[in-house]
């Protein structure tokens, strides 16, 4: 067997192995993005890539492997916690993000797929929850610094205030279809903060 | 063509037309939460259900057709809303009703594997929204009670209110996989309840 590419890691920061992945998982989020999770195809990846098929194969192996890497790389390249001063604003900000991403075409999109993907392959749910992992320890200090300014009772909950923020959007995505808009974003932020500065979150 | 289903209607409720629906659309949900939309085909639902495959194909066309009316059943069997003269009673009845259902196996498996294909198909997205509007206006009056009651200022928009107490729940199972339980549902009440107190839900 041919090893074109070494892995993990032993190509630099930015060289071949990088810009392989870079351009796989472009494709893999367009396809994703344009047809969802039945119509994301190794092969398809690859020749839309420009990338050898075994390569593709041997380092991603199927579908949901390519899910998994995506989401990786969808919160290696999300935005750091906004740090105001002040939990509305820090919330307002956050709910603003959720709703720009939810509503942009091809992000909407993409996110709908790989939550549907999630529903019916263990291994996504898994790569799933750890994206959501990582996006709920990055906002998490802006509820803790909160706590520390006063804003909010000790014992407050960072994670069940930012489902607050981000639950009301996900369900207007995927349950009720209701519009997703900045008055949408701002009300869940303005709930959030007024139901955890009055210890709605303290578990 | 034979025409053993006269529909729409034409048999009494209960009668041999409704026995056909309840055992098709029973055989369906249970293949959806078991193995998910990709796994709904319509001769597999008739054999099972006894039913003549003809009859299922005429009457409900595709697995789109089949979930269509899925939802219509599930919306005619929802419990009615609460009422229990205090909206923190309320919304704490709808927050345990959706966490109970959505942690139910069957139930929580069902709703994962609509909502998956309502992400890759218009018309299941149609019914979906249809079902969950559905929901949404039968448990409105709670919120527009409280309105009169003093409990909430005039303005208040009852599906916002609803959504803040549904999305965190939804978001748990569909996103974070952060656990949905009694407390969570509480939690989901109480901070939608002291939100729209203050106000937070005019629009």
């Amino acid at each position: 067997m041919r090893h074109d590419i070494a892995w993990p890691g032993s190509v630099r920061p930015g060289g071949r192995t990088a810009r392989v992945r870079e351009s796989v998982l472009q494709v893999a989020g367009d396809l994703l993005a344009d047809h969802g999770y039945p119509a994301l195809d190794l092969a398809e990846v690859a020749a839309t890539a420009g990338v050898g098929k075994t390569t593709v194969y041997r380092r991603w192996r199927t579908p949901a492997g390519l899910v998994a890497d995506l989401l990786v790389e969808m919160a290696e390249q999300s935005l750091p916690r906004a740090d105001t001063g002040s939990l509305l604003d820090d919330l307002t900000a956050n709910a603003r993000l959720v709703a720009g991403t939810l509503t942009d075409p091809r992000q909407g999109n993409l996110f709908r797929a790989v939550i549907a993907a999630a529903t019916g392959d263990e291994s996504t749910a898994t790569a799933l929850h750890t994206f959501y992992d990582i996006r709920l320890t990055e906002w998490a200090p802006c509820v803790e610094d909160a706590v520390a300014r006063g804003e909010a009772p000790p014992g407050t909950d960072p994670r069940a205030v930012l489902s607050a923020v981000s639950g009301p959007l996900y369900y207007r995505l995927l349950a009720s279809g209701d519009p997703i808009d900045e008055a949408a974003a701002d009300a869940a932020a303005r709930a959030a903060t007024i139901a955890a500065a009055a210890g709605a979150f303290v578990s």
